[in-house]
């Protein structure tokens, strides 16, 4: 499998680009339900979610927001990578079975201490934007090229 | 087992304050990192950890995220609620075997919408702020009193 590596902030530039793809599948809603402890049937119960506005389960909203914080540590700036802050504005619901890409772009650096700004912008396999906001990081000073840690080996009922 | 029942927008008032605690063991880091895809080593590499300036590992700051998330959905409004957006602010390191308790006030609310803004506010069991942020919520218009699910029952290796 290929190792882990970053961008340090000397080699990132404005406008630099980074994505990262994953798709919520059930398995996926049920770990992030026993993870956060946030059981509504909206995101369990698919006869209980047929009976609201989205007519179906859905994802809970900051699953997204993993992925972008995911996106950040693995690809953009990478392993190293200090999150200061996210703002996250959920602007479509995440359906089960959906593809969510999350878009990065360096907007801003501010050499004196590190910080870098992404733009985040999560869509579903339609193109349609699912979630849309901001990071702050501190970029890593160090470059890192490391073996990539085996992914846990999870079983859910 | 308790149901799960929620506060509709016209139960809300400005002040209004719940909480949720949770602890962060191993098996939710684990499984943060299963559900998300990000297995930096600084989550899940002890000897890799010990040589960052978090001197041990520690939780991805999008678990305390998740967090936030489960104590609004769960608790203030709870079941029912839209989650419309979310700003957070990574102020401290969470470790493995913090206990996080994310205090919730509601600040603002408006009419028109039945929006409502929350304060968002983790500490940990020290009472030192990890996370602080502001939540966006639409609440919910209708009384929920519902079964609470079950939690999905997980292994992790």
């Amino acid at each position: 499998m290929s190792n882990l590596s970053n961008f340090t902030y000397d080699e990132i530039t404005v406008g630099q680009q980074a994505s990262y793809s994953r798709t919520v599948d059930e398995q996926g809603v049920k770990l992030f339900a026993a993870v956060s402890g946030d059981v509504n049937p909206v995101h369990l119960d698919a006869g209980f979610a047929a009976g609201t506005m989205f007519k179906q389960r859905i994802a809970h909203g900051m699953f997204t927001g993993g992925l972008i914080s995911a996106a950040i540590a693995m690809e953009l700036p990478g392993p190293g990578t200090i999150y200061l802050g996210q703002d996250l504005s959920f602007r479509a619901p995440v359906f089960i079975g959906d593809t969510i890409t999350v878009s990065l772009t360096v907007t801003d650096k501010r050499d004196d201490k590190k910080f870098v700004t992404l733009s985040t912008v999560a869509t579903n396999q339609h193109g349609k934007v699912v979630v849309k906001g901001q990071a702050q990081v501190m970029a890593p000073a160090e470059k890192l090229d490391i073996p990539r840690p085996a992914m846990p080996n999870v079983t859910v009922d």
